[in-house]
């Protein structure tokens, strides 16, 4: 490795080293004659300025971490994209971390992205990160945080969120429309946000429609996995013939759920329509082709993005602004599963 | 925010700064009494040492560079997560930027990790590139490079690749053991060493079993995609009736060809066998399921970055080792849609 340094410009023009510098940034109080001579030598040589001092002086890394629960996934690959493609558009770069869905992988994480000294942290909450103190004392020693995704009412920071109460009930609504009478819900426990207003969403559009929440129509899984919501689907076939529609509350689930369906010859959609949730790649591709909400991963991880870098940029002001919580639209994309 | 420096510990203790940065350091030149009263105090202080001048000291980032053809794709992913799991065990942190699958993107991508210092880069082609002086650049800066995936010949560097003829000829093979006469490959240009090989593990399987290779039944598209699987699939069915088996170089072309051969009711497998390639998580609830060759991207992921790793502290250490090519086995994952 031969990098041209400060001291290699140094020594062949035998001026001094921060007279080098100061040319090479523009100061005005270096000559004309000495800036060009100096640049011209940087240029020819290659120089780089180091990052390692610049960083040093700056106590910037220009890196920030991004914590996501899963990384073979679709929607949160989605979001890493948006993040990193907007990141580099403000010359920022991020490293990526996985919290396994799990709190104290998430603690751990985030420790070590603390350690590497980033700029700031997006994070998407574990399935089971119920205590927020790491995150409060992340806030607390001034490191700009913004949760994407799940979220929590208890922490006060910027977040990016769809709303999922809102999509939820749109969903249903599909359902309604086209005329099903008997509506189901798949889902996981009620312990993340998302999962609460989802459900809470399902039962909204019920109501509004002057229908009854029936508690034998609602099928709880462990996790929000395929062979979950092929579980239910199973159930559903054998003991609820009654049930024309589904809503579940991840593609996945409807998907596992529209392959007990098929396993026990069921048709789709004329005799149970279903609906998923996130409008992954895969419900394109699935026999029927699956109806879903759409969650726009790429335009939440851009909006994470932005909102890190205002407050990063708050911060070297000693800007303080109450936090905010962005909303990112979703829609209902109709195929074949509902028709 | 306000972080317990060297600085801070040397005032309050009156002790100076160097002999403080021994003390935590455990060197023997200080005495155990000062070094006790010095950790103490760190501790209590929750000392961090700064990164960024830690950084400057050592000309290390711990940092890597991953670039990625594709994020949102299901084997990149799984590499992806390779890379980072095992780079956390050696307390390393990876960068990951996109190449959009494109040669000058890839170019500028490979400068902006250059220009964050990482200490070093896993790099995967992008399907256009040919020309390679970007890469032989980076390698005669010093800088340690590992290609994984999509490499080639022409580079002299750390690889990390499954044999891809072997690969598709175990899958053209599997079509042959269950009974096939005449097997079409569905694939995208013979550009990037994967395509090529694939194609011609495909021909090899043909040859050793004494069957022809046979131009008309090779369907070239403009990419690997779902689409261009479905028009290969779309031919086939109108065109070629006697097609019994088809070898597709991706779990995308395959699921398309399948999508085609569904709206053609031709039955799969009864009619024709279909494998794909990679063992996607969506091969598994595709119906029918889709055979395929499993490509273990986490195995990939971890072994690139070991071969990094390595070749990082070679350099630290002034060793010179010859370059070397891991290759990860593959294996022929049976389903319904070969049977």
């Amino acid at each position: 490795m031969s990098k041209t340094s400060l001291n290699r410009i140094s020594e062949i023009l035998g001026i001094s080293k921060s007279t080098v510098s100061k040319a090479l940034n523009n100061y005005a109080d270096v000559s004309p004659a000495t800036r060009k001579k100096v640049q011209d030598l940087a240029q020819k040589l290659n120089y780089k300025p180091n990052i390692f001092a610049q960083n040093l002086r700056s106590q910037e890394s220009k890196i920030i971490g991004l914590i996501i629960p899963e990384i073979v996934h679709y929607f949160f690959s989605t979001i890493l994209l948006g993040v990193t493609e907007t990141a580099e558009m403000y010359d920022y770069s991020v490293i990526v971390v996985q919290s396994d869905d799990d709190y104290k992988r998430e603690i751990k994480q985030l420790a070590f992205l603390l350690d590497k000294n980033v700029d700031g942290i997006l994070l998407s909450l574990a399935d089971n990160t119920i205590h927020f103190n790491h995150l409060k004392d992340t806030i607390n020693q001034g490191v700009p945080l913004v949760l994407y995704d799940r979220t929590s009412k208890l922490i006060d920071c910027n977040k990016v969120v769809i709303d999922d109460v809102k999509a939820a009930k749109m969903a249903t609504q599909h359902l309604i429309d086209i005329g099903c009478k008997k509506i189901a819900i798949i889902r996981n426990q009620l312990k993340s946000q998302g999962t609460i207003d989802r459900h809470k969403g399902y039962k909204n559009a019920l109501l509004e429609n002057g229908m009854l929440y029936d508690k034998s129509l609602d099928f709880e899984g462990c996790d929000f996995s395929f062979n979950e919501g092929k579980k239910a689907g199973n159930k559903i076939c054998k003991d609820h013939k009654d049930i024309d529609g589904i809503f579940a509350v991840t593609d996945l689930m409807a998907i596992g759920a529209l392959e007990a369906l098929k396993e026990h010859n069921i048709a789709v959609p004329e005799q149970i329509s279903v609906i998923g949730f996130s409008n992954w790649f895969l419900t394109q591709i699935t026999t029927p082709n699956l109806s879903t909400v759409d969650q726009p991963g790429f335009e939440i991880g851009k909006t994470a993005f932005k909102l890190l870098h205002q407050e990063i940029q708050n911060n070297k002001n000693n800007v303080k602004e109450p936090s905010k919580t962005v909303v990112i639209p979703t829609t209902v994309i109709s195929r074949e599963s509902t028709k």
